[in-house]
């Protein structure tokens, strides 16, 4: 790693930006009556934008192609913002907070809230299809591949079910492991996946890149319960204390706050270890992410 | 056309007995919790699976790879089921009767109604891009980019924004059109126009078949307007004088029912007349799907 001179600032600045403009290009723009509206109430100004940005710390790494990534960066986020619009109506978490606004059922109704999520989904495969010959289409089907798995029902929408099963129920750390796996960690490891498919990476870079998204996206959750504790909804930017109010297993119900904080530490090890290993000559961006996500107040 | 010795009952019969076992296969066998249960509730023994019938009978008539027409017509299929799924919901048009069984909200619960559709989207997506070597990852882009278009905001997605959006309000023939271009069209055209992306044909074949699917599409949804006036539920499987009790504008609203059955005569004409000037050798089963569109009984 070469991290001398990095300055990650400016880094997720610049990439912040485009992938921030792109969407602002792409989402809801030809949408019919006031879908169009919801859609971009749900994706923009808002959110820490995580998973973009490791989809192009990771296409930088493997020396990707960059319009592959800025369309991978803005898909992933499609389906992380779908997912939080569909996840805060009342017939899930009911919440009305979200980013510090009011969420898009309380804003739009529920059902454009459900037909803006839906809406989302599709959208962020046809950012990862398009016709014009920026990105070869072998490329495509595979980034389509990892989006689609990494939403579906053994990945993110999986999670979300074995969530709401487990509500008032007390999770082993094997279970409680494996939903956070598929409910946060397989979009957040997909990103890193989807990023890295920009590119050519060896099988040794490849399986590194895995191993870091597994454990970037382990900590991420064991950050996200450590939170939900010790911060105040102002500095969360959405309700805290949720997860004690509604009965849900978390880390810290589970290890306590001082083991969980040690966990996070060990999956942050977890991951720089990984990119040590990758084998690739620039990973700086990725390092600085992980701990960014361990590191975070909110 | 050779429609000489064409039978279309086993025709159809054979490949929805192939599309019944392929998606018992793939739906929803490994999905935790319950998601899966209710992700075949909402998909298997239920429907007249005409979209993966217009998929395989475009597949055929250019002579396009089985294997990807397969997994093409129950990727529609999917998306065709998680939209149902979420139009019942209570936020939507709130319906308990689909198919003739208990909708899968009231039958599993809204959150994961909800949780099911969604995964069903992935899922569908997730069809297209196999990593076994069965489909080539070109061919897996292509299909992406229809289904995607189809689905999304600017296909059947944005057709349902519309509906909801003119509820109590008055269309003229040109929004009503645009309405259920949208809404129903686009993934009956998206269906033919996948099959046809698993052959090679002519761009005189492509924008033939291309017409054919907008001619069938529009005539599906005038058919639905008629018989959501002319038959009973029973008969329909679902709920009837839903738009009339709904204050929902339709063709037969619109027109009248004379003018709509006309209407519906027009477009499979239209249709004929299209795949006539594919100059495809063999187009007889999808002249068989138009002919049943029009004159189904539900």
């Amino acid at each position: 790693m070469s991290a001398a001179a990095f300055d990650f600032r400016a880094w997720s600045s610049a990439h912040l930006a485009t992938v921030e403009a792109a969407l602002s290009d792409w989402v809801g723009a030809d949408a019919p009556a006031d879908l169009g509206q919801a859609m971009r109430y749900a994706v923009l100004d808002g959110g820490k934008r995580l998973r973009p940005l490791l989809v192009r710390a990771a296409q930088e790494a493997v020396q990707g192609l960059p319009a592959a990534g800025l369309r991978a960066a803005c898909s992933v986020e499609l389906i992380h913002a779908y997912s939080l619009v569909h996840d805060d109506m009342p017939c899930m978490d009911n919440d009305v907070l979200r980013r510090g606004k009011p969420t898009v059922h309380v804003a739009y109704g529920e059902a454009s809230a459900l037909l803006a999520g839906d809406a989302l989904q599709a959208l962020a495969f046809e950012l990862l299809t398009p016709d014009d010959g920026s990105v070869p289409d072998a490329m495509q089907a595979v980034l389509c591949r990892y989006l689609a798995r990494a939403a579906g029902s053994e990945g993110m929408a999986g999670g979300q079910a074995i969530d709401l099963a487990s509500v008032g129920k007390s999770l082993d750390e094997v279970q409680l492991r494996r939903m956070h796996q598929l409910k946060t960690g397989a979009l957040l490891q997909g990103s890193v996946l989807m990023g890295a498919a920009c590119g050519q990476p060896s099988p040794q870079a490849w399986q590194a890149l895995k191993d870091y998204g597994g454990a970037l996206g382990l900590a991420f959750q064991v950050v996200d319960d450590i939170l939900d504790v010790v911060a105040d909804s102002a500095t969360l930017g959405k309700t805290a204390g949720k997860d004690a109010a509604q009965d849900k297993p978390t880390y810290v119900s589970l290890l306590g706050l001082d083991r969980s904080r040690a966990y996070a530490g060990e999956l942050l090890d977890q991951a720089m270890t990984a990119l040590q290993a990758s084998g690739l000559p620039d990973t700086v961006a990725l390092a600085a992410l992980a701990h960014m996500v361990v590191n975070r107040s909110n």
